[in-house]
């Protein structure tokens, strides 16, 4: 007897199917309106597409094996390798910039906990080919417009922003020196998870100054003006005079609205490969982890093999964003119910009905309707199991009458 | 540098995700006007599952492992196990009949050929809880309500029906052995790829007489009248006789045109568990192979351990489909272009076209820009190249002029 799914997977009974289904409706109605189109690539890939761009140690979180050609594969664990791949096959045919968008399934082998699974669903949004923040700005608005799709508000999320360039010259200005700069960075990404004073231990343990130190400590809460104040006159200026344009250029493409973006040079990202800004979007009540992540990553397919082609791209994915809109309220899933169930007098023959639910088939309606010849108590309350918006009965006369 | 996917797997480019899309929408079209709901299950599945249905020798043709927590999973290669996995968990308290669809991604390992990749779509539906052939007819109907949908009419497909009871009565009626029967279905099956003489000596070699040999070798040509007037007075007479009022109820439920279905008694359709009428549709040039299959199988869930409840439902894939589309000019997806490319003056900062973006789009149009200063005649370049439907220019006094 089999009972469920394997630890970590879901099966998706109607409801949580409606609830998936609301959540990729959502999605790509919002990629369309940025003009994104949607592509996909195959859930099982080379093995060496994920080693290459992650190493090695990546293998161990992978559902990887040999197939029955010899072949090392791995069901993909995340999508920018499989982008990356077709965008670089095609790299001088396809228009510029590329925006594309999919939606796949993604696997990890990994301990489960609150808002990780196995398996999850995430959205990826995709620019090729523009090196200007005016394309971070479209990509982060994009994100947020979701946001709003979904009726969630600037107080329900916020956006934080980081530039890794910004981050290292704000050390330098620090006179954090570099090779401190890998347990520097250790120390910011665990920041909001470590007790202040742990941190600034590690900190002082790395060589770095007590000015540095509450500095770093501290680092979530440095403004633009503090980071301008601090790199002018350095060449890294010309960078936080671009971050202040991404932030005038994204509140233009929310109509405006300035309140849903935030820097915050805590936020490091855990893969190596961002070039630029980074962001990742967050519930204010700092109750469930990351809802989206993305930045800039100017140099991957580079490194793929693939040609030099600027990029940057967010996922979001289905599992902590459902958790959200549950505990709001806002997960507001279709009912997958007929629009008509179709009821008859006993005494009718039932392709009577048949023919009846095939008229209004043609039309466009959904009809159910009695699968056998039954008494109208039990036709009624089929129908109301069924939860059908509308209840017609079928008699002799209406057939006689057409 | 990684070309492309794994050998049989398909890289979904948008032109070839918006096919995907267009067949995948027409299908859920048509499912939710029957009012079957969506369901989906995890890609991948206990090994056994499939084993305990199909027996050890499917393991050849699976992408099957052992994962990183020793279980031994593969990639599902039919929905069916799944499906019915999941209705014996809840056999109890669903309600009846069950009305489900699902579009999963299925897999084998296999030897490419025409029509056939290692992984392809499938959609699946299937009715739970109806002894009835009004099932059947509901069920059969669906799918040339599909075929009615994607345009194509009764003089491009014809779907074959049989009755596994039916059949195995008409052979007993030319006095077929039952110890002969596994091989007269396995020449049955064969026919239509066999020329007759050497089908004709296969049933010979089994002991058959010279009009039983010749019945049977023409048994694609058999009525139901000539099945009905061979088993007159058997037990299987009350077969026939239902299988006559399927006809009558699948002509019902398309609008009273009995052009489509014909009996088959050649199909005999490879899966061992079907118990009752089963069908496969087919292009009438014979170019393809079948475009969908299906047919009652009221004893799996029993046999798989779970609980005792008629089922039948029907596959139809992506690829074959695709192909008879294709060949017919009826592949029609929708075009992903955007509502509107926005220009503007090059002395506009891009702010002010991004406040006009962020206005179409809360309208709910899909709009696109130059994600940088350019000047105009580039700007109508792009545009064209984008396909967009409409192009707009901004200029300084629209700007002022709000």
């Amino acid at each position: 007897m089999f009972k469920g799914a394997l630890p970590g997977f879901r099966d998706f009974y109607p409801q949580e199917l409606a609830e998936r289904a609301f959540i990729m409706k959502t999605w790509r109605t919002v990629a369309r309106r940025y003009a994104f189109v949607e592509y996909d690539g195959p859930p099982l890939e080379p093995l060496d597409l994920y080693t290459k761009k992650s190493g090695e140690e990546i293998v161990g979180q992978l559902y990887n094996f040999v197939d029955k050609g010899g072949r090392d594969v791995a069901l993909r664990p995340e999508m920018t390798p499989t982008v990356a791949r077709m965008v670089a096959a095609r790299a001088n045919t396809l228009r510029k910039p590329v925006r594309w968008f999919s939606v796949p399934q993604l696997f990890r082998y990994e301990r489960q906990q609150k808002g990780r699974l196995r398996e999850h669903y995430q959205l990826n949004v995709d620019i090729f080919g523009s090196p200007d923040v005016a394309a971070d700005a479209e990509l982060v608005a994009c994100a947020v417009d979701m946001m709003r799709a979904f009726q969630l508000t600037s107080s329900d999320v916020v956006v934080r922003v980081s530039d890794r360039r910004l981050l290292q010259a704000y050390l330098a200005s620090l006179a954090v020196p570099d090779d401190a700069l890998p347990g520097v960075f250790a120390v910011i990404d665990k920041l909001d998870r470590t007790p202040g004073e742990v941190s600034a231990e590690k900190l002082a343990a790395l060589g770095l100054s007590a000015d540095a130190v509450a500095r770093i400590v501290d680092i979530a809460s440095a403004t633009l003006a503090d980071v301008q104040a601090r790199v002018a006159g350095t060449p890294a200026a010309a960078h936080a005079d671009e971050f202040q344009r991404y932030l005038a250029y994204a509140a233009a493409l929310l109509g405006g609205d300035a309140s849903w973006l935030r820097l915050d040079l805590s936020i490091v990202r855990g893969l190596a490969y961002y070039t630029g800004i980074v962001f990742e979007l967050f519930d204010r009540s700092g109750e469930f982890r990351a809802i989206c992540g993305g930045g800039r990553y100017d140099t991957l397919l580079q490194s793929l093999g693939g040609t030099d082609l600027p990029a940057l791209g967010f996922g979001m994915g289905d599992v902590v964003l459902g958790e959200l809109l549950r505990s709001k309220g806002l997960m507001l899933p279709e009912q997958s119910v007929a629009d008509l169930w179709l009821a008859a007098d006993e005494s009718l023959p039932l392709e009577q009905v048949m023919l009846e639910a095939a008229r209004q088939r043609a039309g466009g309606l959904s009809v159910e309707y009695s699968l056998r010849s039954q008494s109208m108590s039990k036709q009624k309350k089929a129908a109301q199991a069924s939860g059908a918006r509308d209840f017609v009965t079928l008699s002799n006369d209406d057939v006689q009458n057409g």
